[in-house]
This record gives structure tokens, C-alpha cells and sequence, in this order.
């Protein structure tokens, strides 16, 4: 029997293999394959494969299944999903769904199936539903569950075990009950550990044992926080209220571990310009449409980078070796200025820069762009000299690499503060602003320079 | 009792307070911060805090809290605070960590001062900090602990709960309790739920509860593979097992937010360059040097591209349109591949690309680069035929795109997927890489079609 324990699957040799079997028609195999795959799998595997194969795939989910794998899937995937799924799939997938998992499904839908689903569903679900979209997406009580066991504080820890014996399953993730007032309002008094349920003593009372001051948090406030909240007091699960405290439901963490990744995700996605729920296997022209939106955003900048430029004719045309150089002063001050960039995005996102420590943190980050900006303009310096052999360049490009580096660093502390400030992610356009910035001056300092002493 | 319900307190807001009573040296009013203050966010306020100031704040940390503050710093920060601790404060710190966090912590020590702790410690402490060390760093082996409880299969469940009954305390997230054969090698039989243990029938049999095939992993199975299984089946915690599947411990998911958040720093902090424990307030010279390698590389894949500008004199001088519009070729390029580069290194992340998907992929990103090249290409044709009259150099402009995006597309791909097959981390180097590569092509190609048509 010990020998079914299951050690992690290759997910690409699954892949590999699924793949193999939808281009020969195997479809027993992959019924198999599916029948043992978790579903959380299976929507991973979908995501891996382009339309067609996607919905062949699809046609081999077993029904029971759909609704689990629905729920695993990105928000763009699952589009070109149920796109394909007649009303009458779609309504008994929806049925099954928990309230948590279906308001974000229906965020999705187009507005005449949303209509569709929300009248076929009965009474109890919708208004689980109704509950759940009462709250703003990315808040706690999005999501919440309500799946919640609470007790009075006034029973002993022998009714409360013999209670719990009479349910057929606990909510997932219970490490604690709830305890709350008895007048049926509904006031959180604190929490029970189920630890301290299975050590103590049955006889004494659920009050003795609860802990009053445990950590909860309000229905509005934000995913982030309540993740930040969840990874620094290691919590497994926590009470949601609302502002009179009264309990709303729970936040376990496999909601927040989704909650991690995703943020990781959309901060990776949108430092490219890409959408935070990019299919892999998107259609062409959705994707080109998306990810041009970004490539016509970088174009304004470079033409405005191409414009000061423009204003250097004078110089270019007399001195070739300008034009030969000038990217190294631009590109040097770029990536410097995405090391500032990306540290203070970090320090904003672990709550680690307020008003009182931004004077130092500029002043450190000034002198290592200057530390930098010396030791490579003396390198660059030197290298212009020995390939083109005029000492006038070679000063020039040295000062205007100094002067680039330092307003990388001064860019990239102010961006990220100034976006944010503006309520803006900075992870998404600081990259492109800072860029459009050191560019500019990496130009103009150099091109300027020249034009001043060398023309 | 209710009020004292905790809502997230504004770390920012007591970062600034921090600091203006470190700036008037109220001390009283600082002790009585940290009292109140978790550990986790007294780690956090010395990360936020320059180098000075960050030891005036170390030495109102209560020395009770000084192990557990030690093991919520990032490797960096950490560093400069132990090289100001005496001997004696060390090894009184290290001898309450948990053996996982001292082996971390010890990693990173000097090693006259490793050895000497090594001495300080007790016999039993040292077996278990030996046990830990003997896994590699990075491994399930390194994240779990042995603080495990196990009970047999033939007892009743009224058994077990007895004899929890006379714990203390339970292990922190002990969701499941481990059921281990009785003839006392230990070999895992499977987990026996808390929630199961509190809804069974305390007569039957914990053999008749127990999940024997419950998900394990091998001790040398690496922390980013059981991060990914905790995600996909929502774990709390999982048996790390050893090759004959004998129960080694456990690991439970607080240690896997930790992995999820340390591995999404690195990937932001690497695509910068950065080191992956960067500190805020490291001294000045140190991370201009660390930077500095960057800048380094990055200046060779510069002056490369500037290699390939200067075969291009003779053009250059001739046009000197030529040298204002090449940076937006070459930008373009780098955009777009960005873009395809990082949808790559997130499917190769979410073991989304096998073999036998790498070809579709391919195909669609090309057409979705030969897609947006086209597009952008006549705009940038029209804009450049406005703003310099030449239809020339605007027909090359737009070819010039076209290819460059092309290999854009093609270069986005195969760089992750061989740095990846040479088992190097793809976020580290992959966009250095990506743009020296559209670099090279943005100028060869209008350079040299320039050359060709138009001199």
C-alpha cells in the first residue's frame, strides 16, 4: 500500500505524452491519463496547448471534472473554454462552483450567459453568490468562504468535541474554530485552536481556552495586505469581519498561497507589457493587438529619445565616432537605473520606504551610481581612446556616463515613488518611463557635451 | 475584549515613527514599540533602516526576541547586525533557533564563528542541527522538521486522542498526525487527519481513517518542486519521506509562502542584476561593486553593438538620418522580444513548454511578431518619410522592424529554452542576452540595407 505514495509527476513528460496521444487520436489513453490527473493539472495542461488541440482535450474532461478544472484555469484560457461549452454544460459547471470561485468565473462571462446562470441557479446558491459579489474584487471579503464552524464561549470542550463528531466533514484548512457571542448577533469573540481543542481538558470551559486577541481583519481591506498579513504572523487561516465585529467568514491560506503567485506573476508580466492573464496559446491577433498597445507606447518614447537626437545633426554629421557611441552612454545609464528602479519597487512593496528614510536611500543610491559612473566612464573612456584616438571623445563620453548614471539613480528612486503616489503600479510603466529618461539625458549629455567642445 | 481585535497596522506608519524617536533618542518610547512589535516587522524596520541607525535600533531589541528577529532577516542584513553581536550574544541566540533556521543561519556565518558555535551548542541541539545539514541547501530535507507527530494504525481513535491529550502543545500546523508502521523502523503507512480524527467515531480504527495514499515527497526533492505541489493540492503540510520511505518529518506550508515570496524576489531581483539578498542600506562600496559586474557584461554587449555601428561609417556619414533613427529599430526589437521572452521563461516556470509544444509556440509568436512588425513598421515608414522627406529611408526603417521583430519573436524563445537546457536560471541572464542579440540585428539590418539601397 506504501508503495502508491505518489512523488511529484514530471508535469512535462505529461505534457509530452498528452500531446503525443492527441495527435494519434488516443482517446481511451488520455481518458485514462485524465481520469488519474489532478485537476488542477488538467488545467494546466490545457493552458499548454494551442486552440485545437485545447479543445480536443477539453472534449476527454469528465463532466464530473469540468467545474474543478473551470476554477484552475486563467481568466484568458478559460475564455476560449467556455466559449466553446454549450448553456446547459456551462449552468451545471456553474453549479457545482464554490460562491468564492464562481464570482470571480462570472466576472469573466459575457453579460447574456451571466444572466443565464444567475436565474438558473437556485435560491441558497445565489445569495451564497450575492454575498461574495457584494465585495470589491482583490478585497478580503472576495475571498472569504463562509464555510465557517463557530461556538459559544460558554460550553465546555466536551460539547464542542461531541458537536464536531456529528458533522460528516470539517470546511477545508480548519486550524481553528470561532468562538462568538451567544445573543445570535453574531460578535467574534476570539478564536479556538483545534490544538488546544484536542490537549485540553474536556471539562473545562471553550472561554478558558480561546484566544480573544487573535489577529482578524476587516472585509475591505486589500488581497496584499491580507497576504502580507498571512506571511508574517504564519497563519494558516483568519477570521474576516465587519466594521461592527461581527464574523463574515474566513481567509484560509491556499487562497493566499494563489493570492502569492499571482501578484508574482502580474509583476513579471506587466514589467513586459503584457497582460496578467497572457494565454500562451492566446489567437494571433488578440495577442499582437495586446502586446502592441505596449510596442506603440515604447515607439513615442523613442521617437521623442530619436527627436534629441535630431537636434545633434550638426554634430553627428561632422563626427561619425557620435553616432558609433552614443548607444553606450544610453544603455550603461538604463540598466544602472533599473537596479535603483527595481530595489526601490521592492522597498514600496515590502512597506520598507516611508518619508523619514527616502533622503538616505537617494543619497546611498547617488553615491553608488557615482562610484559606478567613475569606474566605468574611466573604462569606456579609455576604450574609446585606444579605438578611435581622439582624447576630446573619450573625456566627453566619460563626463556624460557620470551625469547619466547619476540621474538613473535620482530616476529611479522618483519614479516608483511619484507612481505610486499617483495610485499607479510602478512595476508596470516605471520600467518605460526610466528608460525614456536615461535614454534623454544619456543623449543629451553626450551629444550636448560634444556639440559645446569638440564642434 | 473585542476591540482589542487587531486590524494591519501600517508598517509604513511605524517606520516613521521609528525613526523620528531613533532621531530625538527617546529609547523608552522605542522598547515599548518593539514589545508590541512582532518579530517579523522588527525584522522588517531593521531592513528599512540605514546602517547606523539599524544598530541603534538592534540594541533595544529585547535579547528574548533577538533569535527570532535573527531569523526573519535576509541573509544580507543579517550579516551586518551579527558582525556587531559579541560571542556570547551569538551563541545565546543561536541556541533557541529551530535547527532549520540555525542551519540557515549558519551557512552564512564566518567560520572561525560557525565553529565556535558548534561547540556552545548542546549534544542534542547538535544532532539535530547535523540532521538538517546533511540535507543540501534548497531541498525538502533543509524545510521540514522533525517535529513530527506519529501514531500506529491499530489503535482506536479514542487512543489517540488520549494521548494527545497529555501533549503540551502540538507541533504549529499539525493538520494531519503521521501513521507509522509498528515495527518501529518507522516506515510511513499514510496521514490521519485532525478534521478526521474529530468527526470519526472514537471505537474505530485509525487504520480505517487513514489516507494511505496521501501525497509525500523525498527529501532531495527541490523546494521549487514543493512549492509547486503544495500549490496545485492546496497542502497544509506534507511526510518528507527517505528512499525507503521511512517518515523523516515535515514540512508545513509557512516555510512554502516563504519559498514562493524568496523565489519571486529572486526573479525580480536577477532580471536587474542584483543580488538576490540585495539590502536596502548595504554600505556604498560593496553594492557599487556587486552592480558594477552587471554594468560590466552589460558594457561588453554595448560595445559590440557600437562594433556593429562603426562598420557602418561610410553610411553614417552620408546620412546622418541614418544615426538619428537607428535607436528606434533597435528598441523596437527589444520590446517586442521582452515580451516573448518573459511569456517563455514563465511557461518554462509553470512547466507549461514541453518538447512537443515548443514548435506552435514558436509559429505563433512569429506571426505575432510578423503581425505587430508590420503594423509599426509602416508607422514608424510614414513618420520618418514625414519628418525627413526621404522615401528611401522610410521603406528601409520599416524593413528593418520587420526583420528585427522576426528575430525578436525567435530570439524571446530560444534564449530561455538553451540557458534553461544548460541548466542556467534564465531570469538572470535571458533579457542581457535578448537585447544585445535585437541590438545587432536592429542596427545590421538598417545599417546595412542603407548601405546596400541607398549609398
Amino acid at each position: 500500500m506504501t508503495s502508491e505514495n505518489e512523488t511529484t509527476p514530471s508535469q512535462t513528460q505529461l505534457l509530452d505524452q498528452v500531446i503525443a496521444d492527441l495527435e494519434t487520436g488516443r482517446q481511451e489513453a488520455l481518458a485514462q491519463t485524465l481520469l488519474t490527473t489532478h485537476p488542477a493539472d488538467v488545467a494546466s495542461l490545457l493552458e499548454s496547448l494551442p486552440p485545437e488541440q485545447r479543445s480536443e482535450l477539453w472534449e476527454v474532461v469528465p463532466v464530473a471534472q469540468e467545474s474543478e478544472v473551470l476554477s484552475f484555469l486563467h481568466d484568458e484560457a478559460r475564455t476560449t473554454i467556455v466559449d466553446e461549452m454549450d448553456q446547459g454544460e456551462l449552468v451545471a459547471a456553474a453549479g457545482s462552483m464554490a460562491p468564492e470561485d464562481l464570482a470571480e468565473f462570472i466576472d469573466e462571462l459575457p453579460e447574456d450567459l451571466t444572466n443565464h446562470l444567475l436565474l438558473a441557479l437556485d435560491a441558497d446558491h445565489r445569495k451564497r453568490l450575492d454575498n461574495v459579489l457584494n465585495y470589491e474584487e482583490g478585497s478580503a471579503g472576495r475571498l472569504m468562504s463562509t464555510d465557517v464552524i463557530s461556538v459559544r464561549k460558554d460550553v465546555t470542550i466536551a460539547v464542542v468535541l461531541r458537536w464536531l463528531r456529528r458533522h460528516e466533514t470539517l470546511p477545508p484548512h480548519t486550524d481553528s474554530l470561532m468562538v462568538i457571542d451567544d445573543a445570535g448577533e453574531g460578535l467574534y469573540l476570539g478564536k479556538l485552536d483545534v490544538a488546544d481543542l484536542l490537549i485540553s481538558n474536556p471539562d473545562i470551559m471553550v472561554e478558558q481556552v480561546m484566544q480573544p486577541e487573535a489577529v482578524t481583519v476587516r472585509a475591505d481591506l486589500s488581497e496584499h495586505e491580507v497576504a502580507n498579513l498571512f506571511e508574517r504572523r504564519d497563519l494558516i487561516s483568519v477570521a474576516v469581519l465587519d466594521d461592527a465585529g461581527k464574523l463574515l467568514g474566513r481567509i484560509t491560506i491556499d487562497d493566499i498561497v494563489d493570492v502569492i503567485r499571482e501578484e508574482s506573476d502580474r509583476t513579471l508580466l506587466r514589467s513586459a507589457g503584457l497582460n496578467e492573464e497572457e494565454d500562451m496559446y492566446a489567437p494571433v491577433l488578440p495577442s499582437a493587438r495586446r502586446r502592441g498597445l505596449w510596442l506603440g507606447i515604447n515607439l513615442i518614447t523613442v521617437f521623442a529619445a530619436a527627436w534629441v537626437i535630431g537636434r545633434f545633426e550638426a554634430a553627428l554629421s561632422q563626427i561619425v565616432a557620435l553616432a558609433v557611441l552614443m548607444p553606450i552612454v544610453a544603455s550603461m545609464g538604463g540598466i544602472a537605473g533599473s537596479q535603483t528602479l527595481t530595489l526601490t519597487i521592492r522597498g514600496l512593496a515590502l512597506n520598507q520606504i516611508a518619508s523619514a528614510n527616502v533622503r538616505w536611500l537617494t543619497i546611498k543610491e547617488l553615491l553608488v551610481g557615482g562610484v559606478n559612473g567613475a569606474v566605468w566612464a574611466l573604462v569606456v573612456a579609455l576604450i574609446t581612446y585606444f579605438w578611435f584616438g581622439e582624447p576630446g571623445i573619450a573625456i566627453i563620453i566619460g563626463a556624460a556616463m557620470v551625469l547619466n548614471l547619476l540621474a538613473a539613480a535620482l530616476a529611479g528612486i522618483a519614479i516608483p515613488l511619484l507612481l505610486n503616489r499617483w495610485g499607479m503600479d510602478p512595476a508596470l510603466s516605471g520600467a518605460v518611463v526610466l528608460t525614456t529618461i536615461t535614454d534623454i539625458i544619456g543623449f543629451l549629455s553626450f551629444l550636448g557635451l560634444a556639440t559645446l567642445f569638440l564642434l
